[in-house]
């Protein structure tokens, strides 16, 4: 029942997302803070949840599912109110191809890392705030003028053939991870999912666990 | 998006749970104090999620799910340690028929209800604390006697007919009512689930909802 020790040199949190996932949206408002006030950083990952992991777990997406389904958009809903977070988009409307969008952000993860988290607040905010079609170019295009103005390069690179390398390798490696979930937080090797579980990160962090 | 305000007059916490549910037993311990803080009430529901409700939602026991089932064993044990509660059982380890036990709650809330929360808490803690057998009638009984020391009926019909049929009607109402997993809290018609969403719920009834 005993875990060791947080080695006090790695203060990374890990932070996997689907970009079409509400509660991943919720958590990018609120995670780098949380590290912040505790002196540790984050480090971003887009996942696809809906279309890669609930198949290795033989699940069907969570809105399908009797009972629970209806629960997560009302707890959702919930969630914004309390956030005072306007949503664009209703929960459970027509979900959008979340993969062009996380081929780009692995590129920029790869090539530009600096813009990469700036690139996810802005998908993330032209999805769920705007309400736009994040496998469009056009607005992943937007959305990259926004994280970097002076991009020496464009939309179709960042959704190439090495960039759907990326993805792949991505979500090989979060799955090896253990990862099920958006959002889902790795910190020193100690894993939560889930927005409501951010509450128990910050005091793991904050008392080097227990 | 806005819900209707809280009656001011419906104080009661529904607290549905799962005899055999970690996440459960972790509830029982916190609840009544949660719900006592701000003048309300709870009201326990014996439910059995293992055994009814993922049939209707199509899914395979939480354990058993690939990725997810590791992280619950592990977030149940985090949550014992941080809680300083001693398990006298494995998370993972093989789970016991929680039907008499259910049924002889459902019969002593109908019977006598004064008791049938203190019959509960005695349940969970042969279940989890001591590492006993619950589908047992001796166990059962023992957890009687703890409840009610001058009961003037026992375990036989505790268990019998019409305690299976108490426990059936409970069961196919907390599903009318949405309930999917354990623990799940209804309060003033609003639906909360899993441990994680008590600070939440402490909000919600807090601040009347919003």
């Amino acid at each position: 029942m005993s875990t060791p020790p947080l080695d006090p040199h790695d203060k990374t949190i890990d932070f996997y997302f689907d970009f079409v996932s509400p509660f991943g949206y919720f958590a990018s408002l609120l995670i780098d803070d949380l590290a912040e006030r505790h002196g540790w950083h984050t480090r971003w990952h887009a996942m696809l949840i809906g279309v890669s992991v609930l198949k290795v777990m033989g699940m069907k997406p969570l809105l399908d599912t009797p009972l629970k389904g209806p629960y997560t958009v009302r707890d959702a809903e919930r969630h914004a109110r309390l956030h005072g977070i306007s949503l664009g988009r209703r929960i459970d409307g027509p979900i959008v191809n979340p993969k062009p969008a996380g081929m780009a952000f692995h590129w920029l993860t790869q090539h530009d890392g600096g813009c990469s988290k700036a690139f996810a607040r802005a998908v993330f905010d032209a999805y769920w705030v705007q309400g736009q079609d994040i496998s469009d170019a056009t607005v992943l295009g937007r959305a990259l003028a926004n994280a970097n103005p002076d991009a020496p390069y464009g939309v179709n690179e960042l959704t190439g053939l090495d960039a759907a390398q990326f993805l792949r390798s991505a979500v090989d490696a979060s799955l090896q991870r253990g990862v099920f979930g958006s959002p889902f937080f790795i910190a020193n090797g100690e894993p939560f999912f889930g927005v409501d579980k951010l509450s128990t990160l910050e005091r793991w962090i904050s008392c080097g666990g227990w």
